[in-house]
């Protein structure tokens, strides 16, 4: 019995193929192009396994439509990616394979990696953050995604503006949100280079400190989870935990106990398998669901 | 069959009784002093009805100990109200009374009974606040809270001061939080009256709606709630709803396509009786959950 797992983001889709454990036993990538180019390479791989595979886990960039109810459910909705817009995702692979299927977002699916198998296992409550080229999450009360009229969007929150940051924010939609002060791009708009070439000791990294800080304090008021895990390009500078840390505590002021610092905001475990464990995960909840 | 409710908040204790359909057939109220002198209040009342009395749902004002495996679960925690911190409210209850008991925070029995009985009606994510003496809130998917290692405090997240705004916020911890801003204090600390007598007119409101609309948008953003619920003293300014409308169309700039925002930013249909009914629903889930 193997599962399938498809990663797919907006610059590539990773396609992996797990055993009864749960085990990545091949991984592949393909360019996130058009549908009619990525799709048949995703099923000509998914092809190769066809006999044994009993379920496919999708964690699909976004946004997308998550109502089972709705017409189109299973699709790729609103993306700036035109050639992705009103795709049937879901549909498609449903119609080249015959097995149970799970459908949420890409981040949905790396925080279930977490709660499945890495900093978040047995807890009840974990929220999963992804600080790359966007701002992206996903939370999990109860092993079950947090959401309602649609998936959550967690990466525009409202920050307040850092007294020694001028920068006015790189979110075409709402300027300095999270996204537009901290995601990738903002790091490197405002210091004419990337995070990585940003030395550990410069200033820089006090004014993102911040913001991660602002969006852990945020996150805990609005839901008490038991850990909050940040990933993505931007935590892998790993002095930034710790200046995460100071920050929170400055802001929270005790008003509210969480756990104790190291446990309670963290990176993730899993670093960049979170997705494709996640989607294996739910692959497998999927084929248990459907019996 | 009989339910009891109590609305245990810091000036008050509303006590009540409903019947089967959960209809209110008899309502009290008694001062928050001390627990020596109010419990017994309290006790009293229900002892009245001790025989037909199937169970009790309590909504206490907080941080109170929602953990059932926790040593002193039941408890209201480090409140500022000296005579109350530590104190076994639910331990004071269940030796008074052996019926199953429902235990939450005062807010989120209102938010139940929104759920149950007003505007969260049918529907799996709602999230309701109060906006009084100090910004409370509670948040219900697929009818359980929103919750981790504690209850949520939401009315102390970040807000962007408005443009037009210099009061530095009276939240003794954060300052100018959502509730050191928006709270009926902070409005009679800047306009040295309460929000009553301040005309519908005044440019005040519209930096009141700004604030109460960053609430609903990062509310948006974190839970796509399928309804927000904003009540309490200053949501009683029925011309708020139509400028919190305004400022959260002007935040989100139509980035998500929520709910039609009449239908989605609202008050309360239950008014002032959300927190008693909110409890009864409880006692009777409390009731079918010991059976």
């Amino acid at each position: 019995m193997l599962y399938g797992s498809i990663e797919a983001g907006g610059t590539k889709f990773v396609c992996a193929i797990g055993n009864e454990k749960l085990e990545i036993i091949e991984r592949v990538s393909f360019p996130t192009t058009t549908p009619a180019e990525t799709m048949p390479l995703v099923i000509d791989f998914f092809n190769q396994y066809k006999e044994d595979l009993s379920a496919i886990g999708i964690g699909s960039f976004g946004p997308i439509d998550i109502h089972p109810n709705s017409p189109t459910y299973g699709y790729i909705t609103s993306t700036p990616k035109l050639a992705w817009q009103n795709y049937n995702f879901l549909g498609a692979m449903k119609e080249a394979f015959a097995i149970p299927m799970a459908w949420t977002t890409d981040v949905n699916a790396a925080a279930y990696g977490e709660y499945s198998f890495g900093n978040g296992k047995g807890l009840s409550s974990v929220v999963y953050y992804t600080i790359g080229t966007g701002v992206g999450a996903g939370a999990l009360q109860n092993g079950e995604f947090i959401q309602g009229f649609s998936h959550p969007e967690m990466g525009h929150m409202l920050v307040v503006p850092h007294p020694k940051d001028d920068f006015k924010g790189s979110c075409p939609f709402h300027g300095n949100c999270l996204e537009g002060m901290a995601a990738g791009p903002a790091v490197e708009k405002r210091n004419g280079r990337k995070g990585q070439d940003i030395p550990q000791d410069d200033p820089f990294w006090e004014i993102e400190a911040e913001y991660i800080a602002q969006c852990a304090y945020n996150t805990t008021l609005m839901f008490s989870p038991e850990v909050i895990i940040f990933g993505g390009g931007v935590m892998k500078q790993r002095h930034m935990v710790d200046k995460v840390h100071a920050a929170f505590k400055r802001l929270m002021k005790d008003y509210v106990a969480t756990p104790e610092l190291e446990k309670y905001i963290v990176t993730p475990a899993l670093e960049d398998n979170a997705g494709t464990l996640g989607c294996l995960a739910l692959a497998e909840k999927a084929y248990q669901d459907a019996k």
